[in-house]
């Protein structure tokens, strides 16, 4: 028989990803803090509880804003592990801590319980036409049991490693992108200022060693200044301290992780943690006095 | 009747590039400062001096290591501003500072002669192979005039703007080069001492926003620790030293190069400055005490 899915956590990543599982045919059973979202949704039972979520699920996902609602979700009253049956698979999709996924996977191990670690990259659209990016940590047999459904929510699925690893696969992956984008601003703003045309600058740099992806998928939003997200400052802003928690806790120096993120605490402060993250530009332009291609 | 060119600075890159025009048929007069290497350089006409060179070139091009060298080579004793003609081109394809070059440019136009900054990226491989990628910078009919040879040298040719341009671009491309490979060793540290293999990263990290040309051409140096040049530390560290010093001139902010490049002096001063740049992940290594794939 196959096995029955639960989801928790119906926000703009959530929900998308439950509706395409509901649509490839499986019968989910959800919750939703804000139970009027979890109602919302055609073909899905409702339950009172994460605990009644886990009762009635062989596969409970969780996709959730960071670690404290997974935490919550998981071991608070009526909680995941009061319900969870033996031999049923817990897979987070938050970008959460990997810390705490290890300390999380060991509880659900003592339920009897086993965790896969499965954060995204893709985004809300990503989410919408299933072709997000899953980096999955944690056992062979759990990643197997569950691939059907990441392939029904993403693209490219990759098992990385055992319990945790997912989530430190994406902490990297934030890193590279952050400072991407940091490097393309600084790029820009000097070439600017110097006196060349922005738009220039990013062909050019795109031929060569200096290409990367940023480049391509920003270089609108960087060259119109237009940055409605895609993905807020405030999300990597998130992101990034759980990189440097992670650098924290493993022993490893990430000298300018810790600049970027200071820069978009500032960004945040300044009331720009709504706006897309090559919104960076933004703080290298300020500091210099000069918008690129002005 | 077509130019006739001069070519100073015969180096690891002047070399292969003066031995393409030759092959490309034309007849070059050539002056190095260690005479025996022009006078390697077959079918090519050694001069006593840079004046020498410009006396008999319509358009003379530098490649040289340095700013220094480069206004050594036009403004010293018997240099090319004692003998160019009116109306003659001088192209610089050395990497140097854009507000000297802009000097230069100045200089060279009190003798009635234009000048090009023509920086290159690509390598020793591009110069051997003619696919260097060209940054111009300069006036629209000197680009023009000197385009053929450019074409032979090289791959992608883009006139950016005025003299300098070509410079500011290349410090624009150097910069988000030494700020990616930096990225890409902060992630693969932390993510190789979480418990993830290397290749596993790049592999995830290649596909999504995080995707680069570093993450593929330096893939098995990062991977093997093998870090024979390619391009080395101390020149990027000199590239560097020259985006800083436009940033201080045109008042731009960059904080995370000015980073990167403290990065790149300590690696020098650890005896590394002959190793590929690509070896920047050995000082995040060394912070961590982990060296990834261990």
């Amino acid at each position: 028989m196959a096995d029955t899915v639960g989801f928790i956590g119906l926000g703009i990543m959530g929900k998308p990803m439950a509706e395409n599982l509901i649509e490839a045919g499986y019968d989910l059973v959800v919750y939703n803090r804000t139970r009027e979202k979890a109602e919302d949704l055609d073909g899905a039972t409702v339950a009172e509880s994460p605990k009644e979520v886990a009762e009635n699920s062989d596969i409970i996902i969780t996709m959730l804003p960071d670690s404290p609602q997974v935490e919550e979700m998981l071991l608070g009253e009526a909680g995941v592990l009061e319900g969870v049956g033996e031999g049923a698979v817990i897979v987070d999709m938050s970008t959460i801590s990997p810390v705490i996924t290890e300390e999380l996977s060991e509880k659900a191990a003592e339920k009897g319980a086993s965790m896969l670690d499965a954060p995204v990259s893709g985004g809300d659209v990503g989410a919408v036409e299933g072709t997000l990016a899953i980096m999955v940590g944690g056992g062979e047999e759990d990643f197997e049991r569950a691939l059907p459904l990441f392939e029904v929510m993403g693209g490219a699925v990759t098992h990385v490693g055992p319990s945790g690893t997912g989530q430190v696969v994406k902490a990297a992956n934030q890193i590279v992108v952050a400072l991407t984008i940091e490097a393309v601003s600084e790029a820009l703003v000097l070439g600017s200022k110097g006196g060349v045309a922005p738009d220039k600058i990013l062909d050019v740099l795109g031929g060569g060693l200096a290409g990367n992806k940023v480049m391509e998928v920003k270089r609108e939003k960087l060259l119109e200044h237009s940055f409605d997200p895609g993905f807020r400052i405030e999300l990597h802003h998130k992101d990034l301290g759980i990189a440097l928690a992670a650098g924290r806790e493993y022993g490893v120096t990430l000298p300018v992780t810790a600049v970027v993120d200071q820069m978009l605490e500032t960004l945040k402060m300044r009331g720009r943690g709504d706006l897309d993250h090559s919104a960076i530009l933004t703080l290298i332009e300020e500091s210099s006095a000069h918008e690129i291609g002005s």
